[in-house]
């Protein structure tokens, strides 16, 4: 039994074809590839009852991932995050399926970990010695780091203003660590600049097609996790799309394997008031994004003036009925501080951005009270410590605490 | 099939016993107490072989925890964290199975989730509506967000040099937040007045029975990832010492119950220069550790001048054959860089302390280059961003990259 079935990369732009053994970055006509599998033969192969006897990573889907050779795979035990419900939030905005997926317990604490665990990998295998990538932060402290568990180089290059302990993580790994005053957009200009001029591989999001492959695991698992009934709903803080694009191709593919029948979830991209391209696109009707000028907003792994993927990730969620919602980033705090107090996580302002869209959705009616909903937490909130201001009271070694007679009665 | 096989407190000093209804603090005669199961019952009822298909959390081995109506329950998902071979380090070092059970992918990012999963789950079986602790940050913050999810008050405090990111967990959590210019010894005098004054449940480090049980799943958790098989030394930082008394509590439940064999692993108190009572106790032949005076260390999490368990940890230690050690700062620093450069994990200092105590254990002959060697990482490297110095160059949005020719050749 082989450990992949990876058959070839694609074009979803072009429908060119490309092979899996050499190093490919977009197609030529400029498009992100794509990866294709031979799910006939998984279909033949493997059983999905197999897969709860392995560990819990996301590589018991090797099977569904580029990777040929295991020896290749470099993970630091990524993946199988809790699928929580959140009784209480869920009965506050009337969704009482309501559950959060936590890709803060991934090391580097974000989802970012997926794609980097998988697409450091996969270059490992077809012969990369050193990556390029621009980088809003979290994403190149998991290259970076994962990188270094391969033995490969990596330049990173992120805006001055990323939080500032993803700065940290990629020093840490020894990748060569360039701050720029500007965005995402004008990292990745140097970037471009910097592969083109030292022959480095570039692993901007989607400019490798490995990736998604890794994000995909969020819908595997969501899957699996449901027992492989799915869910109605999945709502996913959209900046690059990688995540939201990756899901839908994973449940796309579980259905060509007959693990899955029926409707897709419908899949919400929800990004910020302050940064909403695909939001205004979806609005619009049209199926490409047009850059966002003078992009701002403190949930910084949303702030992408302009993705690369965003006509698939318009395609998934016009395929399968979603929608896009911006919301503002003071109700994004709101969120984060009722997460914490009512259900016990600190999550990320991003994954505070789907739940605001969640409780929008449902008061508008496009989600039912009885549906099962999905949100996905893409990041630890101890990576953004300054979203929340803190103002405790101080003792000296002598003093008491002295309880306010409501406090102690409530 | 009972939930939990809980039989009885007990004293492991006096010997006193007490049921698991009420709620309990210390023994009368001033020591922790431990709890007992009815092992012979789990054996009869439960095989090692059915977890494999339970989800993958700590709450897998329910049967071998206090709680004893699922229903009481809080969970985030925390546990069945990764054991991953760290082959470049262990090769560093002449210590071929070297490996690191990475406790920063719980929620809150440090291993306290796991004791604040299971303390918290059983104080609202007893019927606790508010709690107090005093703690040097991590704790407190996995316990203020357990609480709150449970829907429980907190009282927390800290000292003032606590890692800030913890303040923000425990403020967020809603819990009310002291911080004390002082250790967290003087923090804990605080908790205790305030116990008394308005009598509040006390969940100080093993003042109350049941954190202690959340913390030995690691010790279940390390033997189910090597397939029953035990290895021979596990090293852990050392501070209040629970997780090492929780670690050895396991392994004995898991050789009475028949699913473990053989001689236990050798367990290693690892503690800081700056503040190392137990290290100062076990060299000089002691049951007991002294306060240890002005104690000092970046590595806060195991600042703790005196531990109400020392005995415990001084009797794990002695009944395994292992041994206590002292690492400073520096070297903690530069093991750090060293594991993120090497195996891609930002590890917390203490975390590190570890893997500096394995490296000085195989120089001096104490491991054997043969040996299979566990360290803990306690809690994510995130949590504490002061340990990284960055000097990164700043780029305008109109510059190049410009490599050093070494750099891109070698």
């Amino acid at each position: 039994m082989k450990y992949s079935y990876i058959s070839h990369l694609y074009c979803p732009k072009c429908g060119n074809t490309y092979e899996t053994s050499e190093q490919y970055q977009l197609c030529t006509c400029g498009s992100p590839l794509l990866v294709d599998y031979d799910l006939e033969g998984i279909s033949r192969n493997l059983s999905p009852d197999v897969l709860a006897l392995r560990e819990p990573s996301l590589w018991r889907y090797h099977e569904l991932l580029p990777v040929e050779n295991a020896a290749n795979v470099v993970s630091l035990g990524e993946g199988m995050t809790p699928l929580t419900l959140f009784p209480r939030v869920g009965e506050n905005m009337a969704i009482e399926k309501l559950y959060m997926k936590d890709e803060g317990l991934v090391p580097t604490g974000s989802f970012k970990a997926r794609g980097a665990t998988v697409g450091v990998s996969k270059a490992r295998e077809v012969g990369v010695k050193e990556l390029a990538m621009p980088t809003n932060g979290n994403a190149g402290a998991a290259w970076g780091l994962y990188a270094a568990r391969a033995g490969m180089k990596a330049t990173i290059v992120m805006p001055y203003d990323a939080p500032e302990i993803t700065r940290n993580e990629v020093a840490l790994s020894g990748a060569n660590l360039y701050l720029v005053n500007g965005l995402i957009s004008d990292a990745g200009k140097i970037v471009a600049k910097a592969v083109g001029d030292y022959n480095l591989y570039d692993a901007s999001t989607l400019k490798e097609p490995y990736r998604i492959e890794g994000k995909k695991t969020m819908g595997l698992e969501i899957a699996e996790q449901f027992n492989w009934q799915l869910p109605d709903v999945i709502l996913y803080p959209t900046g690059g799309g990688v995540g939201l694009i990756g899901i839908y191709k994973a449940l796309k593919e579980l259905k060509a394997l007959g693990w899955v029948e029926g409707k897709l979830p419908r899949l919400v991209a929800v990004q910020s008031t302050g940064c909403a391209p695909i939001v205004k696109a979806w609005e619009e009707g049209r199926r490409e994004s047009d850059f966002w000028k003078d992009s701002e907003t403190l949930a910084f792994g949303i702030n992408v003036p302009k993705a690369l993927g965003d006509f698939l990730v318009l395609d998934a969620i016009s395929d399968t009925e979603g929608c896009a919602v911006a919301v503002d980033d003071e109700s994004m705090l709101q969120e984060q501080e009722k997460i914490a107090q009512m259900e016990g996580n600190f999550i990320c302002p991003e994954g505070a951005a789907t739940i605001t869209a969640a409780r929008k959705l449902r008061e508008n009616g496009w989600i039912g009270a009885d549906e099962t909903v999905v949100v996905l937490n893409t990041g630890a909130g101890i990576k953004y410590p300054d979203t929340v201001q803190v103002k405790p009271e101080m003792l000296k070694k002598e003093d008491t605490i002295v309880k306010k007679v409501e406090e102690s009665e409530s």
